[in-house]
């Protein structure tokens, strides 16, 4: 089979051997999505060395033993915890201290033919939700956790910094749970994918004209610049939810942190069924992301390209 | 009247005329404590020109129209707020946006024979507390400022970094509430302090060798190095209390803060009047933290003492 997969010299598609299944599921990946993070990876973020690739969709071919029949339309929750510890216990492997996460820690990824996944980790797709929607759930699970680690009411005066995809999906999560948030970007096109949905927009220097307006800020920029930028719009005592992973040391200025008393909140992944939830009644129009669909065929070249100006959700066919 | 002034070239202890009272009251101190923002304040920090000082026990002079008459022995808020913004009519200026603060922004400060303060900011002394405990009141505040901002429980598990007065403040706090912190520091004479009261302690290296086996981590070493001490101390989506000022950019490993979903909780000033309680029923021992009373007409050298290595309160009188 084809693999996307990262080496010394950057990404490469390769022909390996397909995945045994043994103890897991063995998936038939239909549809694959580029994240930021595949590029930081191939660049060589994290040290990973394997396949690439933890957004997608596909349909069982080995049910590993779990409840899914060969042919079920799946997703999968990318973090594969040890099972026994009590996090696994309590059914969030997410923090698993010896987990691997498919396509970024210790386990080959998504942008391949074929895929493994623990069975339990697999998620059956309504019939309703199209496959260019559900290959979305795993980014947009990770936009619904900045609601489980920062629940928010209609009250709350939340911004999200940065147009790109995180952020316009934060926002879109945040406009379908009934809040209004602000979006903070430079990208007129990029906006205007949230403007569209009745979303409010502001460049950066209009929202830091409104002088701390905000309870709750999003950080979906991916530049350390965010950071700061967040603790000029926050309200003394407010919240920063911080979903950009900045590599290397952020020279921060910790002290305004203390003295303004910030809440710095880390969001990482969020659960997949309310991700679902929100596909499946339509509420957050994903597919409005979608710059390209490419095969995998062009791996390579889908990497270069999602790294380009303007260019939002790339997407790896399987034809 | 003496006052301990920060100009151009550092602190200096100079003549001034006794400030009027005009609409604020006016308060004879008795004694005052040097903090570490002292020193830092007489370094350069936040470019304040003026009397440093901002812990002290003094006698009301003058009402200021206030319902504390003549002779009352106070303690006093350091913060000034505008009496009229939303967050001042809520009873809490400590973060109104147009404040003074005692000695800190804009307002001369604690290290003279006398002070003005608004008299609603003035809180009287329990005849059962000695002035040389009351002197303690604002940072025991700022440790109590700790479970405002981070209600914990029996079971959470609490590690205190640094053995400052700072840090020993938080973890003598955090006993006096039934909790069971570990105190994380390198100075024998000073951890001795807390093991006397009871309380665990630890090296770093032992703290480290736990295994990230906490749930909060309150940061009070005043180095940026206690940031990543506490990242390494913490469970996934623990939280770290920021009490520490770090002055300027501080490298921060952000990632790990979205990674491990870790809350970063900034944590300033508290409010006396749990500081005033626990002191009245002596379950806080904060004279244990003297290390020196010297006189007011010695405060430039008082300074230099406060910055001495293993000294920590020191408290200037006004005989």
């Amino acid at each position: 089979m084809r693999a996307l997969r990262v080496g010394d010299g950057g990404a490469a598609l390769v022909e390996v051997a397909v995945p045994e299944a043994r103890d897991e599921a063995l998936v038939r990946v239909t549809l694959s999505g580029v994240c930021n993070t595949d590029l930081e990876i191939a660049r060589g973020y994290a040290g990973f060395r394997g396949t690439v690739g933890h957004e997608f969709v596909g349909v069982v071919e080995d049910d590993g033993g779990g409840p899914l029949p060969r042919g079920t339309r799946v997703v999968g929750e990318i973090n594969a915890g040890c099972g026994a510890c009590a996090l696994c216990a309590a059914g969030d492997p997410r923090h698993c201290a010896t987990r691997t996460v498919l396509g970024i820690v210790g386990r080959d990824g998504a942008h391949a033919d074929y895929l493994r996944l623990p069975a339990r980790n697999l998620i059956a797709v309504p019939p309703s939700i199209s496959d260019e929607a559900a290959v979305f759930v795993e980014p947009l699970a990770a936009a619904c956790g900045v609601l489980e680690r920062c629940p928010m009411t209609p009250a709350t005066r939340v911004a999200v910094i940065g147009d790109g995809k995180l952020g316009l999906l934060c926002a879109l999560v945040l406009a379908a749970h009934r809040l209004a948030p602000v979006l903070v970007g430079k990208h007129y096109a990029k906006l205007a994918i949230a403007r569209a949905r009745g979303i409010e927009t502001s460049s950066i220097d209009a929202a830091r004209a409104r002088g701390r307006a905000f309870d709750v800020v999003v950080e979906a920029s991916g530049g350390a610049s965010g950071f700061e930028l967040a603790l000029d719009l926050l309200r003394p005592q407010g919240t920063l939810v911080l979903k950009s992973t900045f590599h290397g040391a952020t020279p921060i200025d910790a002290a305004r942190v203390v003295v303004e008393e910030i809440q710095v909140v880390g969001s990482r992944c969020g659960r997949f069924a309310p991700a679902l939830e929100l596909l499946a009644r339509n509420a957050v129009d994903v597919t409005s992301l979608v710059s390209e669909v490419m095969s995998l065929g062009h791996g390579e070249r889908a990497l270069e390209r999602a790294a380009a100006p303007g260019v939002l959700k790339v997407l790896l066919g399987r034809d």
